[in-house]
């Protein structure tokens, strides 16, 4: 387990008997009772995937949004600060809940804030107190990818970025997001990897994380 | 002359001598008095291009900073709605200029906004009884280029939007800028060319003409 | 609303599912009359979303060709000057068509030219009256996207120009006509994004709006 | 030498004491008397390069606008179809010329025809019997570089495109121009690369050369 | 029809009805009897489309390899020169065989090369003698897309390089092929889009085509 | 001055004349005395700028290798987490010197780990105890950009990916490195603009900034 | 066939009626016993393919995981030196496998290193002792790439790197690893083209031959 | 040193005085006498740079058409196979010098054959017999790029693809080049970076090196 943290297993490209076995691994390395902080996530499951691992695991918490599954189920008890993550509406809502529940589950209160694009701005600016609760803010955006250069402008916290592929045709599949956000005029802007929901969140957890000493 | 606008010649790339010859046919033209209506417009001249075009049009106005000469020297006395054009910041401020002059000697009432980045929305938002006046908006953004949609969700009017070059790495000499543009979130956007100053005002005159009827 | 223009729902990339909670939540919104200018549009609504509007709203307008749905169905009363929206042929007709009826239901007169291509000039010059009675015109060209700039050079009014995917190989889905598009010669022409017909189409009807005095 | 042409020596990448060398080499091999039917072309050459070359043979043709030496100075006997090299104006005029006297040193009839660029169609309407008594044409055109589709649609002979990197900003130093001309409307368009004169110039010759039998 | 030649219907992007309405069109505006030059090529056509058009034109001639239909089915008598087409291998066989069709229905004898790739020279050097007697060659290839510019030192008269989207990986869709047939040493290469075996084969016979006078 | 932070002044194309109305203008503003907190970095300052802001701000501390000057000239006393910076060698440190001391302006202790290049694991093993004492990293990487992902797997803290342009053909720029980072195998990465030390030193001094409690 | 080694065909984009053929083709060929070092291999082989080939050649071995046949099942007596292929995880493990056995096929012993990722050094480490045995080595990396430069900075011996389509967002299906490895730090690497196990395994087989004297 | 290979110094943005330093601190470590086996190659550098060396170690060997010096001057003994350099023409000449070097530094025979263009396909046929000596075969090659492919189709030895920015337009800096190379048809193709000749001949060199047992 990487440093302290939950593990995590890439579904997309795995077959479904492929999970089922890494699944029955972990059942049998933990079955002598509940594992104390050996969590795994399983990422990018869609429903023929998440129906092999509930088979094995099926007490598993699945999430069938954020395409995520989780077992044990309970995430842990949180610490360190408040990690926001924040969108524009439902298109990119998979990916923002795939953010969240990885910050969660690694150990960070979460708050998600919905329905803030750009170009109504009244909306933003009704939720700058919550984001100025944050330790750390996601803020996932497909298309034009300019909310997170909006909201690193009125916040002091760190920035995680969060391409996606929503949009079509010059969106090239999230790279005018990408770009955007690494052309950023406010400072303070992190970028990940285009619909990597998983690596926000965990990057949002990391900087979050109660202070070692 | 295109469709009764002023007249345009791109200096970049065209030596000093041949500058020199097109202004002296120019002259000759209109030997025999001011011509009506009939206006040039040089964009894109650096010190050494203008001071040809200079001595041979040594009455033609001279704006260095948006690299443009025209003569005669007067704008028309203008018609149709306010064009109003809005950049960020100094480096954008060349291109910016272009597009209000280019407006200007189209024969439109011009307003310059400057200093409304995205990243201090306090700026733009105190603009915006100005921005609302206007019957066609250009902004000017480059890096992130997100200002032109954060604009057109303030406004009815239409907006005309120039990427620009300014900014280094992922913003691929203003090819960042230009995507997010095109992905705008807010409907309303036209957009023009990289660092197009002079595209951006023809099209915004073009929109606030004095309707035919 | 955005100020005063119909409210626009993106259909690709939403379930059936949503869609009917989209339609259900409006229809209750006017649950006591026809709404007075409160015009929903459903784009990008493939036969299967299409059928699920329909499903609640039975009395939307549906334009299968364009994708389109419009509830209620009547277009406003058309204000304002004319948008002519002009294609080369019948690949390009569903985002041609996209965008003379989102100008429709925004409020202008609309005309369609079709069958304009640059192979054969004959056949846009046989149209010249036409485009030159428009306050603006819609442009949309697949492959070399080379039809907007003839059409600039032809015309006072601005143009929307709407590259197309329509092609294959080099037209990259549609970047090389995008492309075309933005290195114009002629100016007076505006870009949005590729297919995005919605976008040209209220570009269009905003240009061509009333005047406010 | 290539099959009965002209030899050709790229010069762009040679030091001039290189391009003195091979010009050395070239004066030996002929001392004896004129070389009949053995042409050398200097192409690409700037004007340190061409007094290199003029050093060691005097005689020698220079075109400076199409930095182009020619050795021994005159061109053969036209022979075969005429080749017409047409383009919008003076910032595609280098590469025009370039072909234009590639194809006239590789034996054929030529003929230039300029300012015919799309944004008015009259003038290029007006040289049609000129582009049709030709048996091959080339089309040189940055920016957008639609202008061979157009030409194309106009007559039966094959048009060799040429793009050139004028433009700037989305013109991506011809790659606008080069993709337009791959997805040209019309059939019956060959390309060459950009700024590629002299290849468009031999492939046109190659066309129009008297037939074998 | 363009200028003598074949129309062509590019089938890919219609419906089998639209294809079923158009060929209905064709047969009813011939319904006297058998056109006199006036020859259709259908292109792109898969079983599906095909069948539909056979439906309506029961005679028209179907090569399925190629993808394309003719009708009338009978090409005209041959004019003009010899047009050869080659390629590496079968993957490239349906390209390759559409540019012979087109090239044969537009009027010219074809022969066709096959299985000379340039990993294997002496294949293509036992085929010399046949690539010697062309007036136009097409070369088509995928991958690395060198094959044109190794027939092109070879012999003197035009080739016509159709790079097609054989290969994976950084072969880019076609892309490869294409740049590599753009930058090819030898002088004498005109390129079209990739997959464009009609356009290759079309502007193959206009080259070829049977001289004026 | 953006929530507490310094401000910056990015100097690459502003003109000494421009920089020097900059320079004087801060001097006046603070001219009663030193400004308390009030801290102004000039970013990307190369000999010429440098020496016309030293002119108005002969105390600025300049640091020629980082580009950097900063007004006045003493860093603020530290708090919060340690912020290492890492690169591979001497190419790198230029970016890596300009994120330290943003940092240690912005208020961090800052350590700086130099010659850690993945080619030579020892040599990055031999630091992981430096490593492991930050709150943040910065690691700054051209031409592969591996080393952000190494670091990463090493450490629990964020990391702060700086790609470079240093490199050569297909590291197209930085473009590879930025690519490289952005998919990055182990999690924790986020990723600025290529040759953004600013923008890098200033989110891990964010990220390590003390909390607000 | 190629120089004594086996003849590769490459299934994809052949139907399976065509590949029987050319099963067939080769079982006649020698239908008088088994060929003695005449192998063939067939290449990305889906189950529909492989039924195909097995059909006609039903003694021929099938190696699903790497979608590769062989016939004469049976490989070579190993000659030579060792070649390992290395990669970090199951995604990329057809690849490998691939790799793998056509350098087996191609006489080479071969021994396979998996779960070695970057993120994880001590795993490669701990197989250091392995990789310096080799005289070739491939390492298939998808993601960051950023494998083969580790490996080759631990060995003396030649590192074929491939990268793979693994990935997701900006690995841009594969090119990210391809840049990142063309861009390895480490000399010693030599990078086939995306996917292409069959050439890496062929290319590490030739390094490892034994020499001809 | 890399596992008992010649250490390099990529003196490409280094400057003189850093080089002065580098070079200084390597002749203070082998001060008491000749280092045995312990040489220094210093790569690309220009004439100011080689100058700066040569100040502090005035017995360097220094082969400026190379831009590459070594010291002490003196190649080791060679060991191990041939590795032939081959490449088309004197544009490519610099690159394939610096590979050749490289490999007779790292301890190889060397032989260098020029002028081998693929438009002439009897100039490489008269040089098989070399290449086919040879352990290793560095092919460099601009432009097109199909050169290596070619080689590799005529021999059983591994080929090492170098690409070269040597072109112009669409060669876009050696990248049509580095794709053709990826995509080379004939199998036994590694490729490094673009222009890369210090790599291709180490790995050149690593191939042929002497075989352990
Ligand atoms: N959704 C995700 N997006 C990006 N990376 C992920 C994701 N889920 C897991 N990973 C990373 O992939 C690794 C697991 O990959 P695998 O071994 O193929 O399941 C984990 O250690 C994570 O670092
Ligand atoms: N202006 C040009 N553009 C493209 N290719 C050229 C040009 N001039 C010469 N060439 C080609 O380059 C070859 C000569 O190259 P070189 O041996 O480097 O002088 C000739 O045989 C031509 O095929
Ligand atoms: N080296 C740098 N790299 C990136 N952004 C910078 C840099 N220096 C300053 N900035 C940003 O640019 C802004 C100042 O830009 P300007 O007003 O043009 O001087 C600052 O607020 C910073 O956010
Ligand atoms: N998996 C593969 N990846 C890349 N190239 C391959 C592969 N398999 C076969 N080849 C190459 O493709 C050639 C056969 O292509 P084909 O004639 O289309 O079957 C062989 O000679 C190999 O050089
Ligand atoms: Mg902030
Ligand atoms: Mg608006
Ligand atoms: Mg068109
Ligand atoms: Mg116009
Ligand atoms: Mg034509
Ligand atoms: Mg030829
Ligand atoms: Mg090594
Ligand atoms: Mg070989």
């Amino acid at each position: 387990r990487r440093r302290g943290y939950a593990e995590a297993v890439f579904c997309e490209g795995k077959s479904p008997a492929q999970l089922r076995a890494i699944a029955t691994a972990l059942r049998e390395r933990h079955a002598d009772g509940a594992p104390a902080g050996a969590r795994t996530l399983f990422t990018r499951a869609d429903e023929e995937r998440a129906a092999a691992i509930l088979d094995v695991l099926p007490d598993a918490r699945h999430e069938p949004e954020a395409r995520l599954l989780a077992w044990p189920p309970e995430p842990p008890e949180p610490t360190g600060g408040l990690v926001v993550v924040a969108c524009a509406g439902t298109s990119d809502l998979p990916v923002a809940r795939e953010a969240e529940l990885t910050a969660r589950y690694l150990g960070r209160r979460t708050e998600l804030v919905v329905d803030v694009g750009i170009a109504g701005l009244h909306r933003i600016l009704a939720r700058v107190d919550t984001l100025r609760r944050a330790a750390a803010i996601v803020v996932v955006a497909g298309m034009d990818g300019a909310l997170p250069g909006v909201v690193a402008g009125l916040v002091s916290a760190p920035v995680v970025a969060v391409p996606t592929s929503v949009g079509y045709g010059a969106s090239f599949q999230g790279m005018a997001a990408l770009l955007t956000m690494l052309n950023s005029c406010a400072p303070g802007v992190g970028v990940v990897n285009i619909d990597n929901g998983y690596g926000g969140g965990h990057l949002a957890a990391q900087i979050a994380a109660p202070r070692p000493e």
